[in-house]
């Protein structure tokens, strides 16, 4: 019984989610880090193929349309989701795919491909202290700041459909905790598996 | 955020469950290993308090009543359960607490504490390795064999209701993997501790 398996990442803009997946790469074998698909134009330093795939919104409503999104959300305007089909070869590969998502995202991937998927919601200790990351890294004005802030209170509240919270206090811990549970999540196995792995078991009599 | 958290092991006689779990001991943290209570009577070499502990039928009835027991069941005549209390203190103390229970108790345990429960059914590759490994041990007789046969083509087939598979084709393999379930458990949370989390996080700005 070999397949690929999907860990879902969610947490508020701040928490650590990139620095923790860096830090436990090279411990949880061979992975794919999903990247999104967005109409939203590239912000500086931003790189086609690896922080999104930027599409034109009429490229966008054919995949819609044809069935291509493993999920997407309208967001201010702007088209995001992720494209089935290398998500598809990923775990075809037996790979762990994992996904930087938001809430809605999390709900969507469960809905489709519940059985094999972990969830893990990454977060600050506390709203204070991811306010003061927000602060601290002088990349957004504060307008863009006071909205992560108010997204991540909404987002805090859907905690209890994680399958785990990972407190990111302590970066050394917290990517400790990831590696655990990215290593559990790639032992998840699909029902079409487990079914045809019964079949065979009494089978082989 | 820290509490106890809930290990379901299943699967037939002779799986290797014992085994594993000793092997494993040592890298999964501090667990309680819980004892079922039994109204059967003591096999020859079993201990009590180590096996089983072994009680009257009257008392065993008396805990039903008093709802002293996570779950029981009658099986050919003679009552099984889990009493509460030991369980309940090793979770108070933040322990893994390790089930070795059937299918049914399975079910119980999720139905009272899903929120803090991870279960694996642990099986032999194939039902005619299952067959070999019986009659190999040479303890028990002809009719108990293939009671324990016929019990385990019925488990198998409830192997969809737990949230992982370890196939015991080579110990270390099912051993390493059976680590990574336990410590992934470890990380689970009760609902009660998220809310609680959730209400500090927003709190503390």
């Amino acid at each position: 019984m070999s397949q690929g398996a999907i860990l879902v990442l969610s947490g508020p803009s701040g928490a650590g989610k990139s620095t923790i997946i860096s830090a436990a790469s090279g411990q949880i074998g061979e992975y794919y880090f999903s990247i999104s698909t967005t109409t939203r134009s590239p912000r500086e330093g931003e790189v086609d193929g690896r922080d999104y795939f930027f599409v034109s919104k009429e490229s966008f409503e054919e995949d819609i349309k044809a069935g291509n999104f493993l999920e997407y959300a309208q967001v201010h305007g702007n088209y995001y989701g992720t494209s089935l089909k290398p998500v598809r070869e990923a775990l075809d590969a037996g790979k762990l795919v994992i996904f930087d998502i938001d809430v809605q995202g999390h709900r969507l991937v469960r809905a489709k491909l519940n059985d094999i998927t972990t969830s893990a919601f990454i977060t600050p200790p506390t709203l204070g202290v991811l306010k003061s990351r927000l602060h601290a890294r002088e990349t957004d004005d504060a307008s863009v700041i006071a909205k992560r802030i108010e997204n991540a209170k909404g987002e805090i509240m859907a905690l209890g459909e994680y399958d785990f919270t990972i407190i990111n206090d302590s970066v050394e811990e917290a990517t400790r905790r990831f590696v655990i549970i990215a290593n559990a999540a790639r032992l998840k196995q699909s029902h079409a598996l487990q079914e045809e792995f019964v079949k065979q078991w009494l089978a082989l009599d």
